[in-house]
């Protein structure tokens, strides 16, 4: 059985009411499983992470969608978090039994069935990005749902699905596959700040660093220690132990010792089994010498 | 769905035919499921690898049962490796949703029905153990199928099941439940067979080591190197990660690097995710935060 998982982020994190009836609109979704839900008040934004194959996905999408474009007005929504649009971003990823390709397909299905059934435009991203500067869901939200009705005005801009304008109080939405993003944390056994911003820009690629780590230093004050935060995009090619020993690394380079990691949310079992791999120096080991992997094979 | 594992030892390992007609028996028995089988000429032994629930592997049992009885005289059968019966241990390993305790009830019901319907006396081991002393398979197997009708004359030695004396071809059954076992070999950088056993020495049980590791160094002649090879028995208890950083420090007292491991055959999910978990210094880290963990526990 195919399994596709989609984590659609909502602009929305304040009113109980209005994401409750988005979680019934997609448990009445045969074939669709809710795995975690989280709302961030001060972001004014919420992200849900549902799994299930394509069809019932897209079916997902648009009983979210029915939800939020009449309880969402973007003209008077504030928050932290950068945003385009009611539904701001929708990501299919692709888990097991199923190819990134095969989640570019839906994720241009779902984005022009948006575009039709809500006359919201749609932009593609990431893997399912069509127009080059597309790829990067930042530069495509650059200006925010405030600047979106200008910056459409330019050819360049015209959306890959829907009006080429942005709807009244829904703005527009992006779409795409990537990917699964593991939000990895390291903690340094110091309170120097600076250690832990030199690290980030040391590692993450927008800096010179690994191709699929975006990092950044910051401070928990409360426990007087630093923190190396990052989102791991691709762990395939980025694996989780490499970065790791490479912040280990720098961080020795100042006298510093790393305190602990973290993983916030969910890890695909590879990324750990390869971590294994790593640290244990284990030799021709192949994926299905894993006893629950072998059951699944055998479903 | 409760998932129990099962891994038969019978003990033929030269006569194919044999074995395939044990695996159409067990083919034909609805829920289980072969993960593996592998024979050893030399050992004349096969080991089978199956998994399902309760009722079908008492059955699966069964049926390789008829097919042994009818087919292997321990009279006749030689072989490196120790054995008591033509069926020689029948472990029963809980994996998924599943107690110790049910794999004892299993153990002990699938011991009774063996001895009702073959008249083989059945020595219950490990966790399904009655008599003190019979924990450990090397205690009962001791003296073989060549001593066992003496050693059975002792009333210590009545079986847990069935008749007080052997089976005239088919000897006796070992039938119990344990932890999966791991089966865990590390590859030295050095032809110094001494050293690859001073390791096993010092980090085995039976001699002061961990309480869940039975090791022994052995020499890789075509490689000319040495190998520590151990039995993982408890991997909740003695985790992988300590036993491999011990065996590294050993060595590097006697100036020899780690050089790789290998994990032979199958190993539970658990088993390395916890070894990432250390390496990692993964701070309060969840089994429900792996993904494909997360998404089973929806089903």
């Amino acid at each position: 059985m195919a399994i596709i998982e989609c984590v659609p982020n909502v602009s929305e994190g304040r009113r109980p009411e209005v994401l409750q009836s988005m979680l019934r609109g997609i448990g009445r979704v045969a074939g669709v499983r809710l795995l975690d839900h989280s709302s961030d008040a001060s972001h004014n934004r919420s992200v849900l992470t549902m799994a299930g194959e394509a069809h019932g996905l897209k079916d997902a999408v648009m009983a979210l969608f029915e939800v939020a474009i009449g309880s969402i007005d973007l003209r008077s929504h504030t928050g932290e978090h950068p945003r385009l649009g009611a539904v701001d971003v929708i990501p299919f990823i692709p888990i097991e039994g199923v190819t990134m390709a095969d989640c570019v397909t839906l994720a241009r299905e779902t984005g022009a069935e948006i575009a039709k059934r809500f006359d919201v435009p749609v932009f593609l991203y990431e893997e399912a990005a069509r127009v080059p500067g597309r790829t990067q869901l930042e530069d495509i939200r650059r200006g925010e749902f405030e600047g979106l009705a200008a910056r459409m005005e330019a050819p360049e801009w015209a959306p890959d699905f829907g009006p080429p304008r942005p709807h009244p109080s829904a703005g527009a939405t992006v779409v795409g596959a990537r990917m699964p993003l593991i939000a990895f944390n390291i903690n340094l056994a110091t309170d120097r700040l600076d250690v832990a911003k030199k690290i980030a820009v040391a590692i993450r690629h927008s800096s010179g660093g690994f191709r699929f780590v975006k990092a950044m230093g910051v401070a928990l004050q409360d426990r007087g220690i630093v923190q190396v935060s990052m989102n791991l995009t691709n762990f395939e090619k980025t694996p989780i132990f490499r970065v790791f020993e490479a912040v280990r690394r720098e961080a020795a380079r100042y006298g510093v010792s790393v305190l602990e990691s973290e993983i916030v949310g969910l890890v695909p079992a590879a990324a750990l089994v390869s971590t294994a791999e790593y640290f244990l120096r284990l030799d021709g080991f192949r994926s299905n010498q894993v006893l629950e992997t072998r059951l699944k094979e055998m479903d």
